[in-house]
């Protein structure tokens, strides 16, 4: 792990929290020139094992991914179930909910961020990988992901 | 000019809005493990020709700015006068204000833009180049910039 607690100074992606996901998916499509994404639910508890503020959330939302030339856009629709995604649709609106740190070493992070000012405030699971959110109030002035995925 | 409205796909920049550029600017460089950058003020109305909401506007704001490996992260505290970034600070707390993109043609992008939804919001000068915000609230669901910088 490097030394300092993102372990990277690269952005792996923008997360927007939206309302229809078909919509904002075809307005991005439009401004990028390019198809409009499928969309996909995140996985059910038994697989995402989501937690928020530390407790088991059946939380789903749908996602479309945009792969630009240096990070992926990601398009987040919340189900209405208790998760950041949907308290964050029901207190700020749509908007940029995340931005997101490809790190390795999930635990160590966790630690390092939490450490630095940083709360955890939902994680879970996806085939290949896992994420965390981190209240950044205090700190980046932003909620901060980190996302970890397992080397093929 | 590439034949979509944003031109690139590629994000040249991160905006956040903040109170304290001075502590949130601290608090990134210790997330990145970098050097705390030094701040600026946006230039002074004579040079910046700020516009808010059509108006003339004598707003400025301290920035920082964090180079990282595929784009740019820039902390804005914004002064009490009438600006996007006033506005956002008011309207929603610290946090994520905009996405930027950097184009080139500046008028031919911004009147795509605006024939895509999205509505002109503030724009202004900088030595060598130009800015314009967007609202994305029916389009992108995120504040879009456009930035111009002139060849040298």
């Amino acid at each position: 792990m490097e030394a300092y607690p993102l372990g990277t100074r690269r952005v792996a992606q923008i997360g927007i929290v939206v309302r229809d996901i078909e919509a904002a998916s075809a307005a991005w499509a439009r401004l990028l020139g390019c198809k409009v994404p499928k969309w996909h639910w995140t996985e059910a508890y038994e697989e995402a094992r989501t937690e928020y503020e530390g407790q088991p959330t059946p939380a789903r939302a749908k996602l479309a991914f945009f792969r630009l030339e240096n990070l992926d856009i990601e398009l987040i629709e919340p189900d209405d179930q208790p998760s950041t995604w949907r308290a964050w649709l029901d207190e700020h609106g749509e908007g940029v909910h995340h931005v997101a740190f490809e790190v390795d070493g999930m635990a160590a992070h966790t630690e390092a961020l939490t450490q630095a000012g940083l709360r955890l405030i939902q994680r879970g699971e996806y085939t290949g990988g896992r994420y965390a959110y981190f209240d950044g109030a205090s700190s980046a002035r932003a909620v901060i992901e980190l996302l970890e995925n397992d080397r093929p």
